[in-house]
């Protein structure tokens, strides 16, 4: 991984298992931009450092680059992909053409709202409403089959934006639907679908940054316990 | 403003007040590009181009440039910024700045979702649930607040990127507070999005394209009785 300069400061202030932390941290990765990470207690105590870099949000991630500030996830791979472009990085995350970047932001955006927040909410949920939120889910899955069919990554030969984006879905999805005992995912209906999942997982800047599976059952059972309470 | 070439299609399908599809004939007119307007019967039938177009929304604004659709308002922003960026055409809407422009894409999410939908949710309300909602956006318009400061437009001396994402505020917030007989907007409160908006309405690449208050109004009470009633 490329240094930083001595006087650059490139922090990341995350938490273990959130998908929008790992995305800035694959990123860097990707870029070969050098950084530290700092955990966030965000369910005890936050520290100044967040609430004072991200007063309107209070969330994770928050990206400090010389003492600036920049929040929520997808607009910080903008940022990253905007910032380290000098000889030593990676080419651009984001495609160079105007229309395949609106593409890659149009599904990003689509996939945050209909299948994160959508699965998320549909492993706290049971019964009847569950299986309606599965569904609905699951019709939106068919889009992003349709967007990865006859290429390897979203990105083509090589993991971009879109890939890091969406990448919580290639590992967190089957852990979602264990802990909610509830099926989304199909192999057979969304092939292509589950072959990019077995690469990403499998790609050598990916697969050792994954969260422990049992943690994550573990972090995901006591969430919808405590969601499903109110 | 400046002609297409022969060959270049530009088309922009629109609703005469959504405040989505006002942002990219703002942006458009700014860079200086010409284009066709379709207005689309959106509450009767959608034309085939726009359900084509947008299959997954189904939505206005699209933009068609040489047959390929571009969708989601702020996308279509960046798009129009990073297309047209020959000699001829205006200088970038977004700042060049990588910090600066992830701040103004910051601020453009935050007031979609928090002061944009939260405004026409409460204008729908009644009652404390009203009031509740209204509080909620007047305090999101604090932060706004804090941006423009010191500015004559969120894009500094121009209309930029922010100014063109918000411009609905300036001329449609009142509105919605006549319809929903609320109060939200407070010039003693907020004096420079006051002064803001005073500005933003009567630039001249704006002010003549707003729609007829009192169209805008009797829209809106329509609308206000139709969700009132589900």
């Amino acid at each position: 991984m490329a240094k930083r300069s001595d006087e650059e400061e490139v922090k990341v202030l995350g938490f273990w298992v959130s998908p929008f932390v790992l995305r800035v941290q694959w990123a860097l990765k990707l870029k070969g931009v050098d950084y530290d990470y700092v955990e966030e207690d965000i369910w005890g105590g936050k520290s100044a450092l967040l609430l004072n870099s991200n007063p309107v949000y209070k969330k994770v991630p928050v990206l400090v680059h010389n003492g600036k500030p920049v929040v929520e996830s997808l607009l910080i791979l903008e940022y990253i992909d905007e910032t380290w472009t000098h000889p030593g990085h990676r080419d651009s995350i984001l495609p160079t053409d105007p229309y395949e970047r609106a593409m890659v932001r149009f599904w990003a955006k689509f996939a945050e709202e209909k299948v994160l927040y959508g699965g998320y909410r549909a492993m706290c949920l049971s019964g009847e409403e569950q299986l309606n939120a599965a569904n609905s889910v699951a019709e939106s899955l068919e889009f992003l089959e349709g967007a990865v069919r006859g290429k390897k990554f979203f990105g083509g030969e090589n993991i971009g934006y879109l890939d890091i984006a969406l990448g919580w879905l290639a590992y967190m999805l089957e852990v979602w639907e264990e802990v909610g005992s509830m099926k989304i995912m199909n192999a057979n209906k969304f092939p292509c679908l589950a072959t990019w999942m077995k690469s990403f997982v499998n790609h050598p800047f990916i697969k050792d940054s994954l969260p422990p599976r049992d943690k994550m059952v573990h972090y995901f059972e006591e969430r919808r316990k405590v969601l499903a309470s109110k």
